[in-house]
Parts: C-alpha cells; structure tokens; sequence
C-alpha cells in the first residue's frame, strides 16, 4: 500500500489524555481514535496487527481443537437470570431494554451463550471433550477506563470454553491451553509473559490463571520470586512469622484519642506488627458485620475474604456509637447479631501485644491471642508484603511487581451447567453436569500491551509476526526519475514475493518520512535516494537499529525477503 | 476434522418456528441456533460458511482500495445526536444508558463512526478519494424479525464508506463497487443476484441500488420487465396511460351510503379506472394533513409520497365529522389550515370520471381534472402494476417479482459530512464537504439467500467457495479394518494435500450418514464401505447430484483435487 493513500495521520506531541507509551504512540501513529469513554475505532494500522494477532490466536485454538462459532454480543436477559449473574453482577454488566421492553444484555463474558449453544447438542458422553472459541465485540462497563486500549469498556476478545467429562480431562486439557497460551504470546513477540495463579473473580471456579506481561504500567501487582514462584498478589499467601516474645500479664491501659496504630506506636514506643487491629466490612447481601482482626502492620486482602466467606462485601459504613471503633479487639467484643469474627493468620503465634479493649478510651496491653481467646480458627486473609516470605522457597524474597494481564484461564467446575442445566448422560445412561473450563484473551490489549515493551522514544517496534507492514519503502525525493523508478520496481517485486510492503512515495523530506516511519514501526526498512542509488545501493534499516547497511541493487529482493522469513520466525519456539 | 467431535446436531422434523427453506435446513442442519427474537449464535458450519463469504468480501473490497477498518459496536448519542439520526431514527435505533446515565446507541449502521474516523484524517483534497470497510457486528430492533437469517435484529455486516470531491468522482467509485458487489455475490455461487434501484431510505442520498435475490421468500417486490428494467416497487415509476374520452358535464348526483370505489362502480356501471379518489396521510411532525388524489384502481406508494413530502407521514387519523369522508374529490374540497393537496400523474389526460362532491351523500360525474381545476401539477405517486407500462421499453410488460436485498449501495451525498463538520481544503484553500458513498451487505442473510437458492428436499447444496468443508468422507462400517485404514489413509492425503476434510468416522448406518452428510451440504462426497472396496474403488458424488462414479483407488487423490479445484473456479467470472 502506498502511504500516500493510508487513511490516518501522524503527529509529534504528545496528546494530553494520554499517559502511558502505547496510548501515546497508537494515537500519534494513527492507529487507534477514542470515540467515547474507554470506546475506539481502530484506523488501517490498528486494524491490520489485530487481524494478524488473530490469525494467531485462531491457529493456535484449531491446533488444540477449538472449534469456532459464533454467539451474539446482545441477549436477552433471561439467560443471565438462569445463571444468576443478572443480580450477581453489577454495573459493568450493561443492561437495556428493547423496544418490547424486554431486558437484554450486552455480553462482557459468554458463559451463557455458550451453555445455551451447547446444551442439547452434546447429550452423550461420547461427545466430550471439546472446545469451542469464538473472536468477537465484548462490552463491560468498566468505571475507570484508561491507558487507550489497556482498559476499555468496548473490546474484541478471543473466549474459548472447553468442556469435560471429569476434573482429570478439565486439568489435562486447561494445561494443553495454557501451553498454547504461552505459544500466543510468544508468536506475538512477547515471550516474556509470565502465568500466575489468580482469583476466579466473578467468573466462579476454584483453579485460574492469569497471562502477565511485567511492566510498570500494568495494573495489577503480582508477588514475584527469584525462585520461581508468582502468583497475583490477590490471591498469594501471605506467611508472617511471629518473632519468638515472652507472654505478658493482660492489662488494661487508658489511651485517650488513640484510635490509630500510628497513635499506639507513638504512646508505647512499639512497632506497628506489636499491635493487633480489627477491619471491619459489611456483607452485601444483609450489611452482615465482618470484623477482621490482623497484625497492625498489615492490610487485609479483600479478594481472600470475598472468597472465604463466598459472598461480595464492602468497608463497614456504621451509624456512630454502634462500636467503640478505634477500640475493638478480641477480648470481649460484642457485636450485633449476625456479625462475623474472622482471625487472620498473623495472629497466629503472636504474644504481647496491643489492642483495643472495646471500651472508649482503653487497649489492653500484654494481649497473646493464642492465650487470650481469639480461638484456635486463624485464616489467610492479609496482603502479601514486598520482601515477604515467598510460600515456595521460604526466604523472605517476594518482591512485588506490576503487570498488565494480558490473557486468562479458568477451571469454571460446574457452575454455569448446574444452574443452566446442561447435563450429558454417562457410560451408565445418568445424567450429568459436564465440567466447564474458560479461557480469554483480549486481542486490542494484547495489541497495547506489545507496544508497551517494544518500543522507543520514537514509535513501536512491532515484532514481524504482529506488524502491520513487513517492509517499508521510504522513496527520498521519488520526483527524482532514477529513484522513482527504483523504488516503484522494488514495491512491485516484494509485493509479488507475497511480502506486505508499504511503499511512502510522498514527496516530503527525509526527515518527515522517516518519523512516520518511527510511528508506523514496521520492522525492516528500506531507503532509496539518489545518495543510495549513487552507491548502487539501497539502504536497508531495521525498527530495532540491529541492522544498517547498504544492499547492492541485484541483492536487494533476496536478502530482503530472507530478513522477512528470518523475522518471522523470531519468536517460534 | 472428524464429524464425531462436530459440535453440533443434525434432525430430520421441520421445526415449528421455521418457514422458509434456509431456516428450516440451517437449523435441522446444525448451522445456527436461535438465541432470541431475531438473535442468533452460529455453529462451526455457519461459522465456516460465514469466514469464507467474509474472505471473498475482503478480497472484492481490498480489490477495490478499500483500507479494512473497525468502527464500534457502542456510541455515545452524541454521535447520532450530530448528525441528526438521534431524533430521527425510530425505535429500531437501539438505546441505552451507560454507568454514568449516558446514552448510548448500538450501531445499526455507522456512518456517524466513520465519519468521526476520518474527519481531521483527510484534510487535504489530496486524500480523497478513499474507501473504508469493516466487517463488525450491528443491531437493528427490527419489529418482524423472521425467517432465519434473512430478517434478524443482531447480524454481522460488512459496511463500507467512499469519500470523494466531486460527484462525478462518487459515480465512477461507486460504479466500480457496483462491479465489486456483482462479483461478490457470483463468486459466492448466487451470480443470479440482480441490481434494482431503490430508495435511499433513513440513509439519505439520492441514488441507490439493492442487490436482489429472485425468490418467491423475498420480502421485497421487484418490478422487472424482460427488456432489462428491474427497480425496487418503491421506486419504480408508474406510467398510466388514460383512454381518449369524451368529456361530459360535471353534474351533482345523489349516491347515499355509497363511500368506497366498489360501490360507486356497482351503481353507475362502470370500472375503478373511470373514478378518481382521495387518500389521507398526516405528517408525522405536526399531523397536518395530505391529501392525495388519484385514479380509483390506484394504490398510493408511501415510499414515493415521503420522498415528495421530505417528511415521515403515516394514515391519516382523523376525529369523526372533519371531513366528509368517503365523498371527497378536488371540486370544492376544503381542507383545514396547512393541509396539503397533490394529484397522482395517473388523473393528467383522464376525463369524465366520478370523484366525491364533498359532501356527504353526493359525488361528481363527468369530473375532467385538468377541465375541472385540479391543476397542472401532477406528481408520480401510485404503484406500479403487475403488467403495468414498462418505464424503459413503454410496453405493457412489467412483471411483479419477490426478491431477497442481499446489498445495497448509495449515493450518500453531503448529509453526513455537513451535520458533521467534515471538511478538506480544496486546491484553492476553500474548505468543502467531501460527498460519501456507502456500500452494505449481511453476511448471515448472505448465506441464508444462498441457501434458499441452493438446496433440494434433503439440505442445502453449498457452492464449493463458501461450503464448510469440500470434501465429505464417509467411512460405511469403519470398524472394518479395510475401510478404516482406506478412509484414514484418504483424510490425511486429501488434508496435507490442503483440502478441507470432513471424515464421516461414526459408527452408524449409511443411511444416516447421508443424511447427515445431505444437510452439511458439502458439495464433494467420497463413499468408502467394503462394497465399494471389493470393486477396487472409491464412490464420488456430489452433492449437486450431477457426479456419481467410482474413482480407482489410485486415482481417488488425483480426481478428488481437480474436482475440488474445478468447482472452486465455478462461479469465477
């Protein structure tokens, strides 16, 4: 294509709503256009690395079996309500209402399509395993979209959904995709993506995995080891080891207007992890109070708790003078009726510390809580710490580090058949729930996320194998016959080499061209110049800076095609 | 792949829901799956059947210059409110609203999207002309969604958009689309598909064209005459040629209870053509009143009327007593403050007619419009008859026909690019609305009208570009070790050899087999049983029926290629 035709422009600044490298470079290379909160349209770029990202994606399902489809972004509501994730889920769920007035949906996962698709069709054992996958527009209203095609509320996503007669054949076959996964991300140019063990969110299932690329404009915080462990830090373990101390006589103090950790550390000269504090939270379902009682040096991970007490929560909004907040603790707390207690694991051990005495204006000192009643129940319920102690190799090594979750798997188990009822019949003619496995991948955030680890100051570096053009022919003063006619010949014999080649025939400085070049990424370029043809040379140039040279005329196709095939291949395993 | 591991099922009973060929074989076939009114999910087939129409599609419009692009599913109103659709658009515009209250649309179509992409990229009359496409999911709330994929709410279209600086430059594009478009529809094995012209509807624009499918399933009606002219009905000039008469007097007479046509001809003895009557409408906008007269036999094209009027109008009605209905004519009439009057073509030349008195209980004889003071304005505003004058050849030849809009095309004009301020620089600096052309077609209908035109009793025929599969083995005893190790041997030749194989592999009696292998519709069968194997051979046939043979087993690669390679070049031009 000749770039004098290519819809999009290209522009120096930076614009100002944009913060991270890929939502600048993508906007200024013309490649994507916000057309609403966390909503674009994608320009001719933009649009051919997704396509080659998806050829990808669609070679990789088909060598595991996936079978494509179809399901339709919009559903009536009925189906959510038959999995019950029309009540489950909230506002990033966007509802609507047709012109009956019937409620609808549009879909920001597909479990229930697929159930739908599915169900009536693989009524026998013998029918199983299989996966099928779809590439297709997902909607979630997201309230915080950011970062240009890192976080939108409008995507396209690959979701695979596999489904087994055993948890054996759901565990064989999740490890086959997560090592196709692994081949997706790697063939994308971004080997370096690590799985980590995640929390099954809203998707239901006990086993997932999440795809990070580590990047410090990743969202999300992953506790990472030299020894091999990572894991989101939502769902890491953390292990907190209780410094051998002498018990102590429990004792109750006046502190007046001591209502922090800080403010005790102050009055008694003590360390934060020498006090035990309480958090408290209300359940969603019946504002039900949760207190979590922990060491005062750590945060309680709300993602643990959501998952041990199986229902959604939120920080406790109280009505003043229901508790003496600022002075809970263990030792005879009343609650209201209905309230849950909850240790965590850090008070585990721990002697003589400090603690509110659910009195205005008094903690205990001396408090063991192994000694003094907390009972003997203690849960994993606080967020890892950087140079925490790593739950695979025991140092006290975790570090945390931020990634963008580039993709994910889960082992679903049999919520969605169970409540939809999708059953098959057994070798023993009963019938049964067959077990579900789900498996994601957003191709625009995948896209994104290359662009965050290859590029420059200049523009993206794309990877061959993602590029939106494999060659870049950047004619210099083509008004120039001798360069004009040279240039043309070689984007005609690349072109029939079967190489995709962007030919810039524009008649704009060198300077100009090679700055759209930058923007546009392409990995290998070639300049033609009367300077170069003067040499009997073109020059070739990689994005990467590897290779400058110049190439003799009679070589020129050859060797170019051989840097295409070898680029190609630069992340096959 | 193996048709034991196809997800999906086949069945023999016509579903109740289905009417028309398409969607009772498409669904008994395994194609599709209803999800909701007019909302469907694919199966592999329908899901292989639609990648390869969207390839043929990809390849006509990049052959064309079109740049592939992706445009939103979702829109902030704003969008539409610009360019004025918001209001104007009814309820099949789908609404919502976001997290925040924001209203939101689902594209239907997206001229807004696109125009919103390219305004600030093509600034310069240097960029023009261009052309964009995308394939990408839409939503239209229709009311009557039925039959299949033929008339669905959610669907799956490739929409396209040319952008040009002089109208001349538009109709040469849009001449070479119209070319694009026939080999479209030829190279997808309906090369019957004819172009009508037809009205712009909500688009805008003057000129436009429907791809038609001649079905009896149609939904529209076709006006063709054998010299070539084909229109939409909508649009098809009515030519009525009055008989040469003698004017009579105009004269009063009495005709009680007599308000319709029929009785009138049944009382004075003669046919509809000798009276003239009025049809009401009202604007939508301020429900003032059209009154349209025009020849008894007569119906008003409400298409023709809106177009006139540039406004929506609907059947008048009218509170009792206004009007004398039932005895209206032009003589006299009087009409409320801001009504308007306007005589079909079909009253220039007629004379002595009957027509209302205005006056309840009375009509007019001998009423000669242009005598008696219609005026000289006549406008084309009935429908065109089945043997009605040909509007190219002039004779009495017109022929009513059912057709399927597998595409449609228009001359959009300026609208869009006027309401939203899309402008370039001309070569004097001015700044100037570039004109638009836009080029539709559905993907799932796409199918589905290739179907209704290719199938007999047992399942659609495929044509060999756009079938699921090309080739259909089926193994008859595959548990002989004979056929199992032939069949197997012959997957895996024909495969590596790159032909798409689907191996009948089940244990089951020929018999459903072909039925099976009737409803997959894939247009090469090879049969492979211990009879077929005791001849030395292979059975070919195919699914058109016009092949059945044995082929050697030597042979069976060689023939089974060719065959495949000669049926993919069937409907080349």
């Amino acid at each position: 294509m000749k770039l004098s035709e290519l819809l999009g422009f290209r522009f120096k600044e930076t614009p100002s709503d944009c913060q991270i490298a890929s939502h600048i470079l993508m906007t200024r290379g013309g490649y994507i256009k916000n057309v609403g909160s966390g909503i674009f349209s994608l320009y001719p770029p933009g649009k051919r690395i997704a396509q080659k990202i998806e050829r990808i994606i669609r070679e990789e399902m088909d060598a595991i079996g996936g079978q494509e489809v179809l399901l339709p972004v919009t559903m009536p509501a009925g189906l959510w309500k038959e999995s019950g994730r029309w009540d489950a889920v909230g506002s990033e769920l966007m509802r609507m209402k047709d012109r009956w007035g019937s409620d609808m949906v549009l879909g920001m996962t597909h479990e229930e399509a697929v159930v739908h698709l599915c169900r009536g069709a693989a009524q026998s054992y013998q029918n199983y395993p299989f996966m099928v996958y779809q590439i297709q527009t997902k909607f979630r209203d997201e309230p915080r979209a950011r970062g240009g095609l890192i976080r939108v509320r409008e995507f396209t996503m690959k979701d695979a959904y596999s489904f087994h007669t055993s948890q054996e054949d759901l565990e064989a076959y999740y490890a086959r995709c997560h090592k196709a996964y692994e081949n997706i991300f790697r063939r994308c140019g971004i080997p370096e993506v690590v799985s980590v063990k995640s929390d099954g969110g809203m998707m239901g299932g006990k086993v997932a995995h999440e795809f990070m690329l580590v990047t410090e404009v990743g969202e999300d915080y992953l506790a990472v080891c030299d020894c091999g462990f990572s894991a989101n830090m939502e769902v890491a373990e953390s292990i907190i080891e209780n410094k051998a101390g002498e018990d102590a006589p429990l004792e109750k103090v006046s502190t007046p207007d001591m209502t922090t950790i800080e403010d005790l550390c102050g009055f008694f000269g003590i360390a934060p992890e020498q006090t035990c504090k309480a958090v408290l939270y209300q359940k969603n379902a019946d504002d039900a109070l949760v207190v979590v009682f922990l060491r005062g040096d750590l945060e309680v991970n709300e993602v643990k708790l959501r998952n041990l007490l199986g229902e959604e929560i939120h920080p406790a909004v109280l009505e003043g003078g229901e508790l003496p907040c600022g002075y809970l603790g263990p030792v005879g707390l009343k609650t209201p009726k209905g309230a849950i207690v909850i240790n965590d694991s850090s008070l585990k051990g721990a002697r003589n510390l400090v603690t509110g005495a659910n009195e205005e204006g008094y903690h205990f000192i001396g408090f063991s809580p192994e000694r003094d009643g907390t009972g003997s129940k203690y849960n994993d319920l606080a967020k890892i710490l950087e140079g925490g102690i790593c739950p695979q190799c025991g140092e006290h090594s975790v570090k945390l580090v931020r990634g963008i979750e580039v993709g994910n798997i889960f082992q679903l188990g049999t919520k969605y058949t169970k409540s939809m009822e999708m059953t098959y019949l057994d070798q023993n003619g009963k019938a049964r729930y067959p077990i579900m496995g789900c498996y994601g991948i957003g191709v625009g955030r995948l896209m994104a996320s290359v662009c965050e680890v290859r590029h420059d100051d200049y523009g993206p570096v794309w990877p061959m194998a993602i590029a939106p053009w494999q060659v870049h022919i950047c004619a210099i003063r083509a008004e120039n016959e001798e360069v004009g006619a040279a240039a043309n010949a070689l984007y005609n014999v690349l072109q029939n080499a079967g190489i995709e080649v962007l030919f810039d025939d524009r008649k704009v400085s060198a300077g100009f061209m090679f700055s759209d070049a930058d923007l546009l990424g392409v990995p290998v370029r070639v300049i033609i110049s009367p300077k170069t043809l003067a040499r009997g040379a073109f020059e070739l140039r990689t994005r990467d800076k590897a290779i400058q040279k110049d190439i003799a005329l009679d070589d020129a196709v050859d060797e170019i095609t051989a840097l295409v095939k070898e680029r190609m291949g630069e992340f096959e395993s």
